[in-house]
């Protein structure tokens, strides 16, 4: 794209002067309608270092309302965000709806950094590159407006910059090791930078080239192709997104009804002394992985009163506390809602070598955004994808991923609720809303199945917990953990 | 994608059988469906060779309605083809609506061959990928199911199948020249392979890696992804498709209502010696376009009675019959109606060296289709985009794309619409429906103008021509016709 790129005439000053002024007042207007329509707008500027990235997203944001738009710069990642998956710290970075995110470089920085100074081979480059896309796209397909720009300019522009502000006493700490580095390998950067944009140009994220030899003229190209942007995006305001093909190899999976849960139970006397093996074997485990740095998400799902808490403190007893958390997982936040509903789990990642615990997850989206309607249907359809996908960049990161779906029939539940009801000790467990989703029962299985054959992919399949018996699903996830905890560690 | 492909088990024979009459099952079900809902379905068969891509067609269609499929095996190109655009044989072969087309390799062994012989520079590359991918999705955003396989088998295998069809005397003349360089150039293939197939490898087209083993179980894969896709697509099913970002660099237009009319007249005396003068250097021009086998594409479009016809004809009067086309494009007929809209026009795409005069175009789906309601809202507002992309195609195979406007006022019209009514040798032209498009002639001045604002691209600009005098008009094509050619001559 550089290499080909002969630029776009530029204006004369006076034509400039007058599309700017018509540019910045359209911009202010769709402000406006950006709010009103809660589109989130992401802007990404990359570019060679002394481009004027910076100063010209300062000029942008001056005709912009203070209270809708933020400003990042990418540095470093510090120690704690190295121990997170490549995309953490830039998924956590998307707007809210109805604000601007400018981002002064984003994730392009660290991935061409890599391949330019041979820190990364063919393959994980291959794999940052779909993680990418895919983020990308997902952000886009969910209602997101994605603006990429590159500042071009010439390595003897560069050149010139990069003189200029040595010269100047006040300004000589702007020019970076890494500007001066890319000026004398300028060739080899190009060569790069190239692939990249090549490889992340996007139908629905595309890459705008800017010629960036004169400030104005910068602003002017990004005014005017962001403006563009907006109307589009504004068009597509709550269209349905076409399904993407399953591109992930599936695991068949039995219906719910399909799996008898009669003989699915411990004798008593067997229960302790298994329970106490295995949790000290889990508990060597955990520092194993610990000492490996091997990332471990656990989540859980199930029917209400299926017993889920107690299956998972069955599992945390055997656990250092330091080395894990457990995410209970409620309604969304008003701040969480007004985001890609991946966005609060992407918080929520583990560090290297810790355990993540979900009480309920993200697969709340095909269940009960689902049936509640939450969401559309094309969000939920769609969802199938995203989580596979999601999913996936965990793996790819290395982390173990296990999932349970904790079953039990209807007359199990009612018979706990009624218990609950009627136990003044535990009558906090239960709420008018379980007696809702209990009417739902038919729904939610229908949409479990569903959830189960859809997202039950080699690398995150789904483990059926039968739990009437509880004795028997705590002993059966314990052993599934230290299974795959092993195979993990091999 | 094939380098860090691992496979996928293989069920056991007992399971294949089953799995296998439940997919052909499916099939058939499906087959009812896809002719109900009209989605046209087109299936690429890719691989090595001998890894049975032939045989595996043979198998699947076994349970199709041959009245609803077709079958193309790729051929070289001939001597014709070889002077279309790229992707020309490969767009006239798409399903009509509610058929499948089942492709013995498509467009990528052109491609990979070119590279794997160093026939192909990496611009001229990244060039054709950009074509793939454009064409693809136009045909997914239009409804088409793109299912995309890749057979492959190991090196070894594939040896071991060259070896026992050379020692089958009746099998001999299968194994080509090509599968024989294929398997000793085995590593240097799964490079050039591997960057086609991530390259070309979109959200909306994917490919499937197929393991390619054994007979059945390649139909079983194929089977089972194809199943799945349908089902997709089905669920797709008239789907609204979110709009792109314009990417293209476009030239600010007027509006119609900005353009003088009245001035744009020519001198009685002057127009016969000037209109000899152009038509005798359009002639020589045409003689060297023709030598330098340079393709031009002319678009006419512009109101009832503006002089379309007149102003084509002195263009064609300095014109070699042998090396030129005029196009008269009326309203679809329905094997039209069942493909893409531009189908039609890939249709009757000039050879290089020649020229190609429309009168009426592709832009009937941003007019009239789009102000009588042929398609829906979505679709033509995709189409600004899609015809942007389309005239990009032909401007990098090489041609000079010339688009006219010709334009009239209302009461221009009024007057040549009456006296046409009263001569009756004009009154063949003149039909109600003429009379009934200009009572909208507000919301197609409107259509015209958003039209002209968004097709107008740097490499495929409208021009005005102001026609309430048409001999001014004639004399103006004539001079832009002749400026562009120099232009692309030089």
């Amino acid at each position: 794209m550089l290499r080909q790129w002969n630029g776009i005439q530029k204006p004369s000053d006076e034509t400039l002067a007058a599309r700017l002024d018509a540019a910045r007042e359209l911009l202010a207007k769709q402000q406006m309608l950006v709010k009103e329509m809660k589109l989130p707008v992401l802007v990404l500027v990359e570019g060679w270092g002394t481009s004027g990235k910076g100063s010209c997203i300062g000029k942008i944001i001056k005709g912009l309302d203070p209270r809708f738009f933020k400003v990042a710069s990418m540095e470093e990642p510090t120690a704690e965000e190295c121990r997170k998956p490549f995309l953490y710290r830039h998924f956590i970075k998307i707007p809210e709806a109805g604000n601007f995110q400018f981002l002064d470089s984003g994730w392009m920085d660290e991935v061409v950094e890599a391949k330019l100074h041979q820190n990364m081979d063919a393959e994980e480059y291959n794999s940052r590159i779909d993680s990418i896309k895919r983020f990308e796209r997902q952000l886009t397909d969910n209602g997101y407006l994605v603006m990429k720009f590159f500042l071009h300019i010439s390595q003897k522009e560069q050149k010139k910059r990069i003189e200029a502000l040595l010269d100047n006493k006040d300004a000589k700490w702007r020019v970076s090791k890494k500007d001066r580095w890319q000026n004398t390998h300028y060739e080899k950067c190009v060569g790069v930078y190239d692939s990249y944009l090549e490889d992340t140009n996007m139908p629905s994220a595309p890459w705008y080239i800017v010629d960036a030899k004169s400030r104005k003229w910068t602003e002017l190209q990004i005014l005017e192709t962001l403006t563009q942007g907006i109307e589009i995006a504004l068009n597509n305001h709550a269209l349905s997104v076409p399904l993407l093909q399953n591109v992930f190899p599936l695991v068949p999976m039995p219906k719910l009804s399909e799996i008898p849960l009669d003989c699915a139970v411990i004798e008593e006397e067997l229960y302790k002394p298994q329970l106490k093996q295995l949790q000290q074997r889990l508990g060597e485990l955990h520092n194993r992985l610990y000492r490996k740095k091997m990332p471990v998400i656990i989540a859980y799902e199930g029917w209400d009163a299926a017993g889920k808490g107690g299956n998972i403190k069955r599992l945390t007893e055997a656990l250092d506390p330091r080395g894990y958390e457990v995410h209970p997982i409620a309604s969304p936040e008003p701040h969480e809602k007004a985001r890609h509903y991946l966005w609060r789990f992407w918080n929520h990642m583990p560090k290297t070598g810790h355990i993540a615990i979900f009480d309920r997850t993200w697969y709340g989206r095909v269940m009960v955004e689902r049936l509640e309607g939450f969401c559309s249907e094309n969000d939920w359809k769609r969802a199938y994808n995203e989580i596979n996908e999601f999913e996936r960049e965990l793996h790819e990161w290395g982390a173990i991923i296990i999932k349970f779906w904790v079953q039990i029939d209807k007359d199990t539940q009612l018979t706990r609720f009624t218990d609950r009801q009627n136990t003044p000790e535990k009558q906090w467990k239960i709420t008018d809303e379980d007696w809702r989703n209990r009417e739902k029962w038919d729904q939610y299985e229908e949409a479990v199945n569903e959830m189960i054959q859809k997202t039950s992919t080699v690398y995150a399949p789904w483990h059926i917990l039968e739990s009437v018996d509880k004795k028997y699903a705590r002993i059966k996830a314990l052993q599934i953990v230290i299974d795959e905890l092993e195979k993990g560690l091999k």
